[in-house]
Parts: C-alpha cells; structure tokens; sequence
C-alpha cells in the first residue's frame, strides 16, 4: 500500500509507492518509437486480457467490453501510484506528516494501434481524447475525498515512459499539489489588482506582440512561454476564458485539439520526434478560481537533464530563447 | 549575454543563456566514468590553458598560476549562464519582468587526476574542497548585486554533467531562488512555533529513530529523507546548529567532509557509481535566519527521468521507501 508523505521543510507532498518497482521496462534503449512488440504490449488491441478490466472504452455499439474493437480505452494503472479503496486516513510519526495513499491512477490508451503517436490522431480521434479525459475528471469530482485530477502524458522514455505505445495518465489525489496552488495563487494576485484573468492577459500581449506566438486560430494559441524552464517548452492556451477542461463545450474542445496537433506535429519536425511531458494545468475540483484561473496545456520536451542547480534552487536555466524556438516552429510546416 | 526572466504564474525565475548551448558534449553516450580523453580534457592538469584563467588553485609553493601542479583549481566557467561583469537593470515588459543576467559562475575542479571522483579523495583533499567553498561564498558576499550563492555538483551525464572530470559549479545570483526561499521559509514556521530549529529537531527524531539513519558521528549524520524524491536521496547534516555554511569552523567541516564520503562511497557501492547530484543548502548572503535556518548538503542519484506528472504537480512518485534505502545503505561497506 502507498502513502503520501510531506516534506516538513518545503511543505512538497511526496507518493511512496513501492508498487511501482514492479513496472515492465519495455524500451530498447534510447528509442522514442518502438515498433517491435506489439504482442506482447499490454495496450495493443486484442491484448486487453494483460490490463485490468477497463473502466470505459470508447468503441462500436455490438462489441463486448474486454475484447478488441475499441478506439480508446480507460482503465486502472496495473502499478498504482494511488488506490480508490479505503479510508483516508491522516496521521502524524513525530515532526511528520503522511496519509494513506488514497487516490486514483489511471491509464488512457489512446489508440489501439502500437505505432499511431497522439500527435498522427487525425481531429475526431483527437476530440475523442480530450472528450474523455472530461468525461474522467467529471466522474472523480463526483469522489469527495479526492481534491486534485491530474491528467498528464508522458512519451517516450527520455520523458519517464515505460511504455511505448501511445497512452496518458490520470492521477486523482486527496490534496491540491503544491505546484498548482502557486499558480493558482499568482492567478489570484493578478486577479485582485487588476481584476482581470492573468492568463487572458499573456495570450492578449503574445497575439499582439507576435515574438513568442506560434500559432493562433479563433479558438486557441500555441505560445513559446515568456520565462521557459526548457528548451522549445510550449502552452496551449484556450481563447475564451475559463478555469475548468471539463466546462469545455465540444466546439471549443476541437480548436485546443488542432492547437495541440499543430503543437505536437511542429515539435516532431523541428526536433525529430522528441520525447516529451504534456500536463493539463486545471483548476481543483473544489469550486473557486473561476474568474482567476484559465485551464491550459504545456508541452516541455525531453531534451536535456535536470540538474543539481534546477533541483537545488527551482531555478532553471535554459540556452534557448522562446523568441528563438518559436520562430524555428513558425517555419516548419508539415 | 543572457537575461532572467521571471514566470508571471509561478513567480518561478529562469536564467536565459544562449551561450550554454555552445557547450560542448564530450561524454559517451551512457558512461559515467569516462577515463579517456585527458589529453583534450580542459579540467587535467597540463591544460589550463583550455580554461578561462584561474579565481584561484591550490598549488605547493613555486608552481605559477596557469600552470600544472595545482591539486585543485577555480575558474569562470567558460560558457556562463550569468557573467560579473554589468550593471543590474530590472526592467519590465509588458507583463513581464526581466533583468540581465548580472552573477557569478564558476568551476571548481576538485582534482588535477581525470579518473578521480569526489567520492575517491582521502580526508584532506576533502576538506580542501570544503574549505575552498568556503572561500568562494565569503568573496562572493562582499558584492551587494549578489543575493545567493548556490554551489551544486553534477556528476555523470543523467545528473547534466557535460564533461567527465570531477567538477563542482558555483552560481551566484541576484535573487534569492523560490526552492530557497520555500525552505527558509518552511523553517521559520516552525521556529515561530517552537522555538526550536526545525532541522536540529529532524536530526534528533531521525538519530533516535534510526529507520532513516544511514550513518552517524559526533559531527554529522546521513539520513534518508522521510519524504523523498527520488529513490535512495539522502541529505547531509551537520549536528551543531547553523545557518550558514561559510562560518563552519574547520574541525566540523572536517567532520561534514567524511559524512558526505561515507554518503557517497556507499551510494557508489550501492548502486555501482550512480550518476547524481550533489547540493549545497545555505542561507541566503545577507544576514538572517540564524537560528531558524541549518545548512546541510543533499545527494539525489540520477536513476531514472522526471515524468510529466512530477513537472505538473511538484509531486514526486518514489517507488522507493526512504526506510529501505537506508537499510541498503547501512549494510554495504567500503
């Protein structure tokens, strides 16, 4: 059974999992794209029965659940950070703090095929995943125990993978992480003085400046961040303000999907197919933040190593300027 | 010349460095200790000429500065992330802030052999690093542009090394760094509780504990934190109190010295000489924190990479109870 610990000094959550020793290493080294295996990879179609029974597939009225046929398919990571089950139960061992590890992880294949990449999903594949993605975050709000829904992707094994086939992850967990209340706080600061969306105001000043824009339609913006932790890091920005994904209309869905097609397709070319970590950054489940915060997706690709100076100060230093990066994935075109 | 830039969200900062990526690359693909190469190597003794000239080296009397004999030698690095040289100017930009990249950055090789690691020196080449850290943050006090001086050390190519010979980078900067001011913070909290420091009150629980406690003496202990972020991360602490590294008379320092060997030999054996990174957390350089904050060193081996969901949430996942690292750690034996 897992716990969450906090650190005294910094206030940081962490999961000790010992679960997740357990994981496959299915990489050959060092290649992103693993082709090979697709008989013994447990998200290929007609392998279901090497998961755990799926939570929700996406698939043609007449095909029975657990079997292949489906186009997207939920269900619990078999190397759980976190459990639904049980009581959360918080406890003090002298000066520290732990609970049990309460929570929810779960795996979202993507894809039946072993070779397709969220970024090849053509716009209603595409909209399919980001449709369920609300449709999980909706069905764990309904779990009052759980205060945060995590939704992330990690690709590629440079980017902490232990899988090839293309898939997200979802984390549901009993306290709001320490980096999603820093935003959600500087989100408010700028909110109280100015009373208007600070998010709103980056994409505003990044449309009309140009330098850091990437790509722009009606509905969404890909936009170089103005202070990057990484090289070629990258934000999708919704246009219309809201602080939840799973509010998101479905017409609005489909432009951050083309936004994120664009963004992902610009990054393979301009870098040959780097891999990368997307998060969905989204307000708590919990409501509040609705005028402050504005939902949001960043991509930072595996580039390079972390470092004693980024791990020790927060601090990150970064050789690229986004001015730079951005100008490099306004020329490529697929 | 290179620039900070702070995130409007995060308050994070983020040094801007286009000159890093002239860096050069020389490791080979995957292995830690490369032991070739000494003839183009700029850090082996014969070349200091490859380098910018020399802060300062320890050398027997009668050697010339710039020249072989040294036993361990400073130098700016020779692709800066932040230069001396300028005046700080904040400035903003639209929404953003900026300032140049007014600081310090330095190399400090720890010996003039290729294929001697820290974790190889004998007690007094130890101390001279120490003693020489020492050295660096008090000189680097006396400019008032500069609010923190941070010295960390990446070992290997996982830990962001670029080069294989033992090295150690000092960064001076004129701010003092969110993680710092976190854990100054986090400290103070507790000292405004309890009037106790909460890092002498972590050193007694986890001596008295024991499940954590890797190894201890008079001086100085080793510990597994109780909320770790990575597998088998251990931090260093000194048993007397204080807040700041450079005021630690010698025979502590000596004491410190051999912990962090003991440390590192162990994890080497443990492990079979892990990449990793080495960090040193002082309070900032103006006065303060005195009798809240305690200096100590922390040591994360690189052993696997940094998912999406530990850079969208500041969580960690650790497969690893820190009680079994320990464990691991106090059985192996030089």
């Amino acid at each position: 059974m897992s716990e969450l610990r906090q650190d005294p000094v910094t206030g940081v959550w962490v999961v000790i999992a010992p679960e997740r020793k357990k994981r496959p290493r299915l990489f050959h080294r060092g290649s992103a794209r693993d082709l090979t295996g697709s008989k013994d990879c447990p998200f290929c179609a007609g392998n279901e029965g090497l998961t755990p029974p799926e939570i929700l597939a996406v698939r043609p009225p007449g095909t029975p659940a657990g079997g292949p046929g489906w186009q997207l398919r939920v269900f619990p990571n078999r190397f759980p950070a976190l459990r639904v089950e049980g009581n959360l139960e918080r406890r003090g061992d002298g000066l520290y703090d732990r609970m049990n590890g309460i929570g929810a992880h779960e795996v979202i294949v993507e894809s039946p095929d072993h070779a397709t990449q969220l970024a090849d999903l053509p716009p209603a594949a595409m909209n399919r995943v980001l449709t369920v993605f609300q449709q999980r975050i909706r069905d764990l709000k309904n779990d009052l125990r759980l205060r945060y829904v995590m939704i992330f992707k990690n690709q590629g094994p440079a980017a902490g993978a232990s899988l090839p086939h293309t898939h997200s992850q979802l984390v549901a967990l009993p306290v709001v992480p320490l980096r999603v209340r820093q935003e959600l706080e500087g989100a408010r600061r700028h909110f109280q003085q100015k009373e208007r969306c600070l998010f709103c105001d980056i994409v505003a000043q990044e449309i009309a400046d140009g330098q850091r824009l990437v790509w722009e339609d009606a509905m969404a913006c890909v936009v170089a961040p103005y202070a990057p932790r990484f090289p070629f890091e990258l934000a999708i920005y919704p246009r219309r303000h809201g602080a939840r994904f799973e509010d998101c209309p479905e017409s609005e869905l489909a432009g951050v999907g083309a936004a994120l097609t664009t963004a992902l397709g610009r990054l393979n070319l301009a870098l040959k197919n780097p891999d990368y970590n997307l998060v969905l950054h989204n307000a708590p489940s919990a409501p509040g933040d609705e005028a402050s915060f504005h939902w949001h997706f960043e991509v930072m690709p595996a580039l390079g190593s972390v470092a004693g100076f980024e791990w020790g100060s927060g601090f990150s230093i970064n050789p690229i300027p986004p001015e730079e990066a951005a100008a490099v994935l306004r020329e490529v075109r697929p």
